[in-house]
C-alpha cells in the first residue's frame, strides 16, 4: 500500500487549523441563489487533498504563525485551484467533448463559466484579508500564471513537434506556480526572511512540477477506476506529455511514431488501437523514466529546504515532497 | 445633434494622460502567441469611451494627481470592464443564441473564457502596480460585486415577478460598481481625505446607476444600426429592465400585459408582435419616464461632488454625468 496523504500528515496542528481554511472557503459560499449554494458546497465537499493550504499553513509554522492572516489567504489559494480546475474543464470539453461526468456536463457552460469567474473573485477577496500588498500582487501574478499555462496547452494541443522546454513551461503555468505561490505566502505571511522566502518559493515550484509529471504518468498507468478518466485521456485529446514525449524519443517503433502522430494531429482515433499503444508504453520504460524525472524535480525541492531552519514543519514539507512520487491518484 | 463624449472632455491633461492608460492595457497583450495577440489588439483598438479611467484621472486631479501609480489602475479598470464583457457575451450567447457578431460568435468558447480570464488576471497586475493594498482589496470586492450582478441576470431571466429592488440590485452589480470603484480609486490614489473619498464613491454608484437606466431605455428606443442590436433585445432575451417595468405598471393594456408574460417567459417569440410592442412602449410615456429616473440618479451623483473642493475636475466630473443622459449610444 503507498501512503496516504494523511499518514505523511498527522500532524495535529495542521490538521484542526485546516479546518478554519475550510470554513473561510464555506464563508464565500453565501450567495443569493440556492442552487449555486448546493453546487459550490457540493464542489467545496468534495475537497481534494488540500494540498496547497497544508504545504502554505507548514511553511508558515517554521517562522510567525498567525493563522488569522494565513487561514484567509490558504483558502483563498484553494478557491483559485478550484476555480481553475472549473474553468479548464469548461475549455476541454469544448475542445474535446471530454467524457467524464464534469460540472460542465450536467450544467450550461453559461452558468459553469460565471461560477468560476465568482470563485476567481472571491479567492482574491480571500487573499486580500491577509491585509498585504506583496501577497496580494503576487497572488494577481499567479493567476496571469496559471492563464498562460492553460493558452500553452489550447496551443500546444494537436502539435506534433514539441520540446522538453515548451512542457516544463506550460506544466510550470498549470500547476507549479500556484504549488510555488502557497509555499511564498507561507514565507511572506509569516515574516521569513527574504532567502527563506526565495526557497520556499523555489521548493513549491520544483515540487508543483515533480507533482504534474506524477499525474501524467498516472494519466497513462492507471486504471480509469482509479484516476476517474479513461487511461491516456491526454495523449486522446492530443496533448504529448512527458513520459509519451520519453516513450517516443526512446522507445517507440516507426509505427508506433506513425500512429501517435495521427493521434495528436486527430486523424486517428481508432480505441482499440490507442489502447494497444498505451499498453506498450505502460510495458516499456517511458513511465518509469519519468517518474526518475519528476524525483529529480522533487530531490531539488528538498534541496531548496535546506537553508531554513531544521524544524519539525521543515521536515513534514520533505516528507510531502516524497509522498509526490508514491501517488496512486 | 447630442453632446458627444469629446466634446465634454476637451481637457487637454486628460486627453494625453488618457494615453498612458491605453499603453499600459497595450502592453499587457505581449502574450506568446500571435492569434491572441491579434485578438487583444482588436479589442483595444475598438475601445469605447474609456469612462472608467476618465473617471478615476478625473477625481484624483482633485488632489495630488501622480499619474504613474494612477495609470495602471485606470489600465487595470478598463481591462476589467473589457473581460467582464466578454464573459457576459459568452454567458448571453449560450442562453439566448443572440445574433449579434460578438467574439463569442466567432471564436470557440474555450479561447473566450480564457481570453476572459487572461484578462481578468491582467487587470488584477495591473491594479497591483498601484502599490496599495487598499486599492487591491477594492478591486477584489468590485470584481465578486459584477458577479453578483451577472449571477443575478441569469437568475432573473425569464422571471415574471421583478421588484424594482431587484432590479437596482442587479444593476448595481452589472454597471455601478465598478463606476464606484473607478471613482474611488480617483480618490483613494490621489490620497484623498476619508470622506472625499466616501462622496466620489457615492458620485460613481449613483452615475453608474443612472448610465444603466440610460443604456435600458437605448436597448428600447434606439434602431439596430444604432447600437448594434435590435431594440428590445433585452426583453427578447427574458430580461425585464426599468424602461419596461414602467410600462408595464403606468401604460400597458391586458393584452400588452399578457404578451410581455408570455415572452418573458419564452412561450412567446413571434418578432412582429414584439416589434410591435416595442413600438407601444416607445409610444407611451415609458420611456421619457425611464430618463426621469436617470436624471434621479444623475442629479443625486452631482449632488455628492458637493463636498469636493471646487475645482476644474469636479466641474468636469459633473459634465460628465450631464452626458449620461443625453447620450444616444
Amino acid at each position: 500500500m503507498a501512503a496516504t496523504i494523511i499518514d505523511v500528515f498527522s500532524d495535529p496542528i495542521t490538521t484542526t487549523d485546516l479546518g478554519r481554511v475550510e470554513d473561510a472557503i464555506r464563508e464565500t459560499v453565501a450567495v443569493n441563489y440556492p442552487v449555486m449554494t448546493d453546487l459550490l458546497n457540493g464542489i467545496i465537499a468534495a475537497k481534494g487533498k488540500m494540498l496547497r493550504p497544508r504545504m502554505l499553513l507548514t511553511a508558515a509554522q517554521i517562522f510567525n504563525y498567525d493563522l488569522s492572516r494565513l487561514a484567509p489567504a490558504a483558502a483563498g489559494l484553494e478557491l483559485l485551484h478550484i476555480a481553475s480546475l472549473i474553468h479548464d474543464d469548461t475549455v476541454d470539453k469544448a475542445l474535446f467533448r471530454r467524457g467524464a461526468a464534469t460540472l460542465n456536463s450536467v450544467l450550461p457552460t453559461t452558468i459553469v463559466v460565471l461560477l468560476g469567474d465568482y470563485l476567481f473573485a472571491q479567492s482574491a477577496v480571500l487573499v486580500s484579508k491577509s491585509h498585504d500588498l506583496r501577497a496580494m500582487t503576487l497572488f494577481a501574478e499567479t493567476l496571469g500564471d496559471i492563464c498562460n499555462g492553460e493558452l500553452d496547452e489550447i496551443f500546444q494541443t494537436r502539435q506534433w513537434d514539441q520540446t522538453r522546454q515548451q512542457y516544463d513551461r506550460r506544466i510550470h503555468g498549470k500547476t507549479a506556480a500556484l504549488f510555488a505561490t502557497a509555499a511564498e505566502f507561507g514565507g511572506i505571511l509569516s515574516g521569513a526572511p527574504e532567502e527563506a522566502v526565495q526557497a520556499l518559493r523555489a521548493y513549491g515550484a520544483a515540487f508543483g512540477m515533480g507533482y504534474q509529471i506524477v499525474d501524467d504518468v498516472l494519466d497513462l498507468r492507471e486504471t480509469s477506476e482509479a484516476i476517474g478518466k479513461p487511461a491516456g485521456s491526454d495523449l486522446r485529446q492530443g496533448t504529448l506529455t512527458l513520459p509519451m514525449m520519453l516513450f517516443m524519443e526512446r522507445y517507440a517503433s516507426a509505427d508506433d511514431l506513425a500512429l501517435i502522430r495521427k493521434v495528436v494531429l486527430g486523424t486517428k482515433t481508432d480505441d482499440a488501437q490507442i489502447d494497444a499503444l498505451v499498453g506498450r508504453v505502460r510495458t516499456s520504460g517511458a513511465l518509469d523514466d519519468a517518474i526518475t524525472e519528476a524525483q529529480v524535480a522533487i530531490d531539488s525541492a528538498k534541496r531548496h529546504l535546506d537553508v531554513l531552519p531544521a524544524t519539525q514543519p521543515r521536515a513534514y514539507l520533505g516528507a510531502m515532497a516524497d509522498f509526490v512520487t508514491t501517488r496512486r491518484s
